[in-house]
């Protein structure tokens, strides 16, 4: 088969990887269309240590796995492989098992391919009425809802995200989906428009927020959103910086700021989202390349002002 | 009257300083004891730029007020003098109105003296059955008390509280007294001791914690709390240090943590395990300087080792 590899220092697009064979309670899933996210670009500057096939956003079909209710159905799936045994998996935070690979992340080859394999328990049945071009964004919109797991009571606050990638136009949506009075802040004018058509409020927030999402990809945006939210208000970390930072944590003591870190969410409220249109997804598109202009499509993606960039693995 | 004046370059005890007056709504309390806190030696060092008597840790008795019923009670106060009108008031946050005084901190004349005056409304009264040397610990004991305000759900979690200071061994009693299993670790054999004496458990942490709270006094030690808690557990930061430290918070992303900012808390609950003798704090008193000796009393809370000096302004 066709498969995007990292082997550490070039991505190549390759056409004789073996095709993946199902283990035991696996699916090998056919891939339709696969997104490229920040963090697909990060791999190609090193995170992790990644070498193999990335892509961790993708809908695509079962054709093959032991339970035939499974096959030929249209799914997307959850990206961490977790050994279902330990303390945090009985927990059912699989999310944060140890041991956990992470498809096209960490140790498990990933979406930009004409097929992966995944465990029956990552999957999800896409619903009919969503489009393969919406079904796509279901991981990355899982990780905006996630805040709504993690931050209770969002209906009425003031709220503020920072950074305008797709990331933050998605927690925009989810945060105004969840009654939260939200304005959007970034630096770039043309993805600022792109939100206010999906009518997010943009501009400059003032201080005294309830809430401030920071989703920049920039490790120095925490001091921005210390000076904005109010006394016991919350700042959400979504931006994952593997990288130290000076910073200055006494105003958060000083006005006693609760600071979450969240990073990924579970798939079912972003797919009801979806398929009630609660989220408007498809617009943050910018191009779709074939699965063999993949290396040009990646490129693409790390161009300014880009947000997001898909794979299609069908042509 | 005698008070202990910081300039801003030398601490001094002053004879000649005019009584305080009780404005509308506040009382005039004469001191009975008063501690040293750490936040007392950092305005000794230029904290927050200070100029006047400092001392928010104290216990007295009121002797001049509008209303008799408060004439004669022995009181302890809450050390921020709030607006009463702001939006952090109205919701009954005073503790973080933004134009506060703070009683010896910021803009207020504190305990280290014969008398000082305070709004009737930071006033409580001090059961019978609590000594002055144990009423004296109230504001301190209220700052561990206030991570139960903060933290949901502290029974049957684990935990350890980083740092031996008086903080953390208040915090320690506080979280094992609600249902937590807690482990103190500190760099300090005498006041490691002196926590074991105190039934504290003490020792180095194993990962995988609830809940970390960070007592330490060092920013530094965030970045060990989070190599100590468990992914989607709680760092309660109780450390105010004004001053930018160099942290890499991807880990907080990406385990999902939540910080939690932890500064002063309500009087009650702390007044109420006084009373009930839930925790211990007479056994911090290192020693008993008169106000007098005030200035002597500072160089020894200043010594390595030094648990709780106190003032005492009746000698």
């Amino acid at each position: 088969m066709r498969a995007l590899r990292w082997d550490g220092a070039r991505l190549t697009l390759a056409r004789d990887v073996p095709d993946p064979v199902a283990g035991p309670g696996e699916a090998v899933v056919r891939v339709q269309l696969a997104g490229i996210c920040r963090t697909d670009l990060e791999i190609t500057r090193g995170y992790l240590g990644f070498r193999g096939t990335p892509g961790h956003e993708w809908v695509g079909r079962v054709i093959d796995t032991a339970d035939p209710a499974w096959v030929g159905a249209r799914v997307v799936g959850e990206i961490n492989l977790a050994c279902g045994s330990c303390p945090a998996c009985t927990r059912g935070l699989g999310r944060h098992c140890p041991a956990r690979r992470v498809l096209g992340i960490v140790g498990a080859d990933g979406g930009f391919a004409d097929l992966l394999a995944v465990p029956l328990g990552n999957l999800h049945r896409v619903p009919e009425g969503i489009d393969d071009r919406d079904a796509v964004f279901t991981e990355p919109l899982a990780a905006a809802f996630e805040i709504l797991d993690q931050v209770p009571a969002v209906a009425g606050v003031r709220a503020a995200v920072l950074g305008d990638g797709k990331l933050g136009l998605l927690v925009a949506q989810v945060l105004a989906g969840a009654g939260a009075d939200v304005v959007l802040a970034g630096r770039h004018e043309v993805k600022l428009a792109r939100a206010r058509a999906l009518r997010i409020r943009t501009g400059d927030p003032a201080p005294g927020l309830d809430l401030v999402v920071d989703a920049s990809g920039s490790a120095a945006t925490l001091e921005q959103a210390l000076a904005l939210v109010r006394p016991r208000g919350t700042i959400v970390l979504k931006t994952t910086v593997a990288a130290e930072h000076r910073l200055d944590l006494a105003p958060a003591v000083i006005n006693e700021v609760t600071i979450v870190g969240s990073r990924c969410g579970r798939f079912a409220p972003a797919l009801a989202a979806l398929a009630q249109r609660r989220v408007a997804v498809a617009p943050l598109i910018d191009a779709v390349y074939p699965l063999d202009d993949a290396v040009a499509a990646f490129a693409h993606a790390a161009r300014p002002g880009t947000l997001k960039v898909l794979v299609d693995a069908q042509v």
